[in-house]
């Protein structure tokens, strides 16, 4: 239409047109590539949660058409001008967010995620220069270098990919908290849960989990977890009240967030990377009583995600996933709402 | 009656029959001194507003006759056989809680607030030896040396009495939450609030006042505040969002959480000291957006009690009391309720 977008890169994705409608494939424009800019071939993406959540309009805000995804793993497929850390044919992978002010206290300390001018989320924002972004449901993606991690040659690129929101996610409040040489409680053993709990045991800490019933007892302890609780067993409370220097809560759901603050320890916290869509309740007493925190995790930096995955490399750390095609997303969407799958969906994008 | 309790200690108290009864004057023993024990002449008592939600059974488990006070200085009358940190004519406090177990790692570390076998409260506990415990609306009290602080020579005895329980329990968040240097917002203007802007201001804090209205600014400011807010103008959370590294709340009532989170900035805690009766919510996105925390404070242990007290005497740091007469508690529950105290009461006890 335009002649000055001739060196814009055509690509098919996987597009919601409104919210809660089928996926479509279809054809967009990802921009010509500027000097800091990488283009990268995606090879994986990752299906998380929040995908549902945003392509379902849940927590408002959704632009449509909608192209989900921000657990992003490919080949860097050509480099802008001024490009240094990367170059053609390197591994590579994209996470939650694309650009961010660069110049704030937060972005100058790498957790771009707090950016005061607000971080480009890598689909459903406006970017810095006015446009939608679209995600990694994708053939293509363009993205500034400095938003970009490297994935170790001993990490698979389909097991890679979730890590990059899953991974981090999880990985970053078992830092900021200290995990090592505590005792923890991973709270929901699904995408999340199962990272965490790998994360938690390599980083040194007592690993507990807590999962509605027993059904993932034996894979929960071949994910190195040393103990396993039901949580629909009220006993559950009694036994392991006082235990745990740090919950860590991976469901997105409303919780009895007494309870959970009872099996904390003086001085512990309980720590939510999900956001139910409902507020929490709790009695100013269960957090006095202890000294005790509850507190929330959002991702983590550039940074801090290029330490993930080179400790999930060395330690052997990987998502347990169920590799899907293209046409398959609306279905695994389903079962995730279900719990219908161990543990991540990744969609195989050389299927689009 | 019974002979094997000669050595008791009759004294005068003002206690409660039953919840919500009018005080009156009776007489109970104190024990025979231990080895350890410390007889007390009571010369002022603080009124915290948690005798009243005890003498009023609101928190539940009101155990009556009651004798409220935790807020106690007075002068040893005489020791125990085996006393050696005080002699009598000693100036002397003791606060909310007079025996803990001393065995567990709390005692040992010196946070006897939170002993593993339950700390034995001031008044309405039951004491290791079976009897209830009475507190410091008397004329004497008899205590374990190890739960006895004392009164540097600078400060006051009335002055003194509130610091036993609202000093602590604002100076000991403080410290735990690093307020030198930070930013630092009070919410609320009571016994407690008051004492917090001259505890944070001293520490080296940049301390803002959160009052409902604006008619306590001028006082605010007389206590070493730099800003204050009144929360009662929606404008107050748009432009002071963001900006707090510690929020203390020293308000016992349910509070808009979110709207007190959003005041934060990244990492930033809102530390509870008072405990509304009902629950509170909030949306964990509240905290996910800034790795925020909600937290609560428990007083604090002997050993800090006493660290606050000199820091106190050290920098002129005092609360703001009205004395009165045993005969006027009744009347000064109903102005505390009323919110109508600056800041704080206090028992003449030689009025009883």
């Amino acid at each position: 239409m335009c002649n000055n977008h001739k060196n814009v890169t055509m690509t098919r994705v996987l597009s919601t047109p409104t919210a809660k409608a089928p996926f479509e494939k279809t054809t967009i424009e990802r921009r010509e590539l500027r000097p800091h800019d990488i283009l990268i071939d995606i090879k994986f993406s990752g299906i998380c949660h929040s995908d549902i959540h945003s392509a379902y309009d849940e927590w408002g805000g959704g632009m449509f058409p909608m192209v989900p995804g921000h657990e992003i793993a490919g080949v860097v497929a050509a480099v802008g001008s001024k490009v240094t850390k990367f170059a053609v044919g390197d591994r590579v992978g994209v996470g939650c967010f694309v650009d961010s002010c660069g110049e704030c206290e937060y972005c100058l300390n790498g957790e771009e995620q707090f950016c005061t001018k607000g971080v480009i989320n890598t689909y459903n924002s406006i970017d810095f220069d006015g446009n939608p972004t679209y995600g990694g449901y994708s053939q293509k993606i363009v993205v500034k270098e400095g938003f970009i991690v490297r994935i170790p040659d001993s990490l698979d690129m389909d097991v890679a990919a979730p890590l990059l929101c899953a991974g981090i996610t999880t990985y970053s409040p078992l830092k900021h908290w200290n995990a090592p040489g505590k005792k923890v409680a991973i709270v929901g053993m699904g995408g999340l849960g199962h990272v965490a709990i790998q994360f938690a045991h390599a980083m040194g800490a007592e690993v507990t989990v807590l999962s509605r019933s027993k059904n993932k007892e034996s894979e929960a302890l071949s994910f190195s977890a040393d103990h396993y609780f039901a949580t629909s067993d009220p006993a559950t409370f009694t036994e392991l009240a006082g235990r745990f220097d740090l919950i860590l809560n991976t469901v997105s759901a409303n919780l009895n967030v007494d309870a959970y603050l009872s099996l904390l320890r003086v001085d512990g916290t309980l720590v939510n990377v999900g956001a139910p869509a409902e507020s929490d309740q709790y009695h100013v007493f269960s957090l006095i009583m202890g000294r005790r925190s509850i507190a929330g995790s959002l991702v983590g930096g550039i940074r801090e995600t290029q330490e993930m995955l080179d400790f999930a490399a060395q330690q052997g750390i990987a998502p347990k996933i169920e590799v899907i095609h293209a046409d398959q997303v609306d279905e695994a969407y389903q079962r995730v709402l279900r719990s219908d799958v161990r543990y991540r969906f990744v969609i195989d994008i050389s299927t689009l």
